[in-house]
């Protein structure tokens, strides 16, 4: 008998008729003999209701209130999955964040996870009951409810996987797994039957919004295999585990990821003292501008051109800061672009494979797509291109390294 | 400084501007410098939104999930209320049934309070916090969540109130006081300053639904003094206490409260021997079906006529009951009448004065109406008339006893 957690978001559970589905899902899968624990987000919409009224009340709603206005979003689906269950004659039982103990910090709206209580969960599932357990939210030692940000179901999820010693953590959404780059880009988009946690990462963080990073960064520490899978039809989804075996034949690349939202800024001709990459990159910082890739060339005239890329909505604010820091810099020029986008190449095959990097700047070369910017790390390329190239590059890229075949 | 709790009901925070108007009053009631502990019901049309998705779900909602789905609407309304009152520089801290443990049994939907740790309440509101908490519901010794039923946010106020030794607590709803009755039926009716526990019982049970019985019960056990008043106009409503020292004068009569809802069922001729009331009234009561009054005449030929009072939703379930048993009882026939009322005269001074019987029979008789039942306790008077009476007796008996002045 094995144990495992599904999680289903908000479009899976958007009304009625879809929860319905959702408990149809669970007794098929609950045939086999295997106990479940399942996690429920709030119905889609429900969320965005509750945050208008919270802003029509108050100009920067209260932390600690907002999560006891949003927490309700999840309690609601608990309780009506577990109705529908039970219509099914399947015995249920639902669990807010707060009475499976679900214990976190007490940083409001993004709280993190500490520790949880498995004892009773335990219990109904010895008695044959699936659990439901409300995403996204959690209990201070104090009792305060408190939420877990962005993507917080699929967190919880894994946090109660890894908790329970669960054999996997089905996470149930609207697409059906992890593609080799995004298929409206690029029709010939296969979908991977397995992937690092890794690759997920990377892939994560470069754009690909099928999971939130900490969800995969929890499930990687804890090593609780993955399974993205779409709650509207059938099929296996996209497994995310550790490497397998060192015998099986690893894919060189597992996917093209891109994101279209950056702006690159670089500041030329700074001397070349030591210090100078953190009076540059300081007060970005204490702006809270998120700076994705850095480059640093030294030149031969003993300065140095310092190259960031930066959230496109946040381009202003950053080109600002650095036109103020040149004269102190005694730098040279600030020059800046926000037409472009950011393509990288994911495998952990390109550990062990020399001449990936190469390979991919041939066939953009092919394609006379000029590189502004290149960055790479153990088991990633990523490449700066203008935005108007970015459709060509990942197509070019996806014929080139054959993803197209399994 | 005082300490008051007040209550605000469903319509009073139906929506985004009405809990700003709340805010705006309980900023006015704390510029005395008094401590408040503010009680809220579910946005108005929250609970039946609710409540119509379960019915979509499952026959029979079960009813540790339904007290899971409902206790959400009220948790909405605490955590919007403290946002507009944070935002008007009053702090405020929430807290669900569960998080003030209000401790209850575990009789789901219409569970009854054992307990109230008031010990975080104490301290919010000696930092000067005004306390939101949410009505209807609280939680059981195993950490489960339960609702009170019906009214169930006046029991909470009251227990509240009683549990911290609050001065008054203060329902606010949609109605500006406790009236002598209905305005609807009498336009003369006058709004009550004060009036006892108990007549507010005897009124409540006898169709005046401003409160809860409960909640009633509660306040006069605990000595809560209780005040009706309108979140909507000004004034200072109705106080329910007990009865003010000897030496004032008490009215005769405080109200007349009348129910449209009746059906009366008759058993003739049963023969007189022990035990025959339990053998008609122990089905009845097995069936579920509530009775109201109940009057047994004995008859010349040493038989008895056995009549009882039920809602008239009940009354062909009671009539089919009456039906099966009348051979077993040897009784010989049975006979109903749908189309009654019941209209009560309620007043504590009522006890230390005879004749207020004749006096009401009277006035009825004045104007021929016929009355078909009696039942008397200490305070009360009730008489069953047919429907059509109904207005006629109201006014006529409002008129006889002067309730139109003060």
């Amino acid at each position: 008998m094995a144990l495992y957690v599904h999680k289903y978001g908000g479009t899976s559970v958007g009304n009625v008729e879809r929860i319905r589905h959702v408990a149809d899902r669970i007794l098929h899968a609950r045939d086999g003999g295997d106990q479940l624990v399942v996690v429920v987000s709030a119905m889609s919409g429900e969320t965005n209701r509750l945050v208008s009224m919270a802003n029509e009340l108050q100009d920067r709603p209260d932390p600690r209130e907002m999560d006891v206005l949003l927490s309700t979003g999840e309690q609601v689906t608990i309780a009506l999955l577990c109705m529908a269950l039970q219509q099914r004659g399947c015995p249920a039982c639902s669990y807010t964040g707060g009475q499976v103990r679900i214990l976190t910090d007490a940083a409001h709206t993004k709280a993190r996870i500490l520790d949880i209580d498995t004892e009773r969960m335990q219990a109904d599932l010895a008695q044959g009951r699936v659990v439901v357990v409300a995403g996204f939210q959690g209990v201070t030692g104090e009792g305060d409810i408190t939420t877990l940000g962005r993507g917080g179901s699929d967190t919880t999820a894994v946090a109660l996987a890894a908790a329970l010693k669960a054999d996997e953590c089905l996470i149930y959404t609207d697409v059906d797994g992890v593609y080799t780059t995004d298929p409206r880009v690029e029709p010939r988009a296969r979908r991977l039957d397995r992937i690092t946690f890794e690759e997920m990462l990377e892939l994560a963080s470069q754009g690909s919004r099928v999971l939130q990073i900490r969800s995969v960064e929890f499930a990687g520490k804890y090593n609780v295999p993955l399974r993205v899978l779409s709650s509207f039809t059938e099929g296996h989804g996209t497994l995310i585990s550790y490497e397998e075996e060192e015998n099986v034949e690893k894919p060189l690349i597992s996917g093209i990821a891109f994101n279209r939202d950056e702006a690159k800024l670089t500041i030329l001709g700074v001397p070349d003292r030591p210090g100078n990459a953190y009076k540059i990159l300081g007060p970005i910082a204490e702006a809270n501008i998120e700076v994705d890739m850095i480059v640093q060339n030294v030149a031969a005239d003993a300065t140095t051109d310092f190259t960031f890329t930066v959230h496109r909505a946040e381009y202003k604010k950053a080109l600002d800061i650095l036109s103020r820091l040149r004269d102190d810099l005694g730098a040279r020029e600030v020059t800046s672009d926000d037409t472009i986008v950011k393509v990288s190449l994911v495998g952990v095959g390109m550990r062990s494979h020399a001449g990936v990097a190469s390979q991919m700047f041939a066939a953009l070369a092919r394609e006379s797509i000029n590189i502004q910017m290149i960055s790479t790390s153990e088991i990633k390329i990523s490449v700066v291109v203008n935005e108007k190239y970015l459709e060509l590059a990942v197509r070019t890229l996806h014929d080139a390294f054959k993803l197209d075949q399994a």
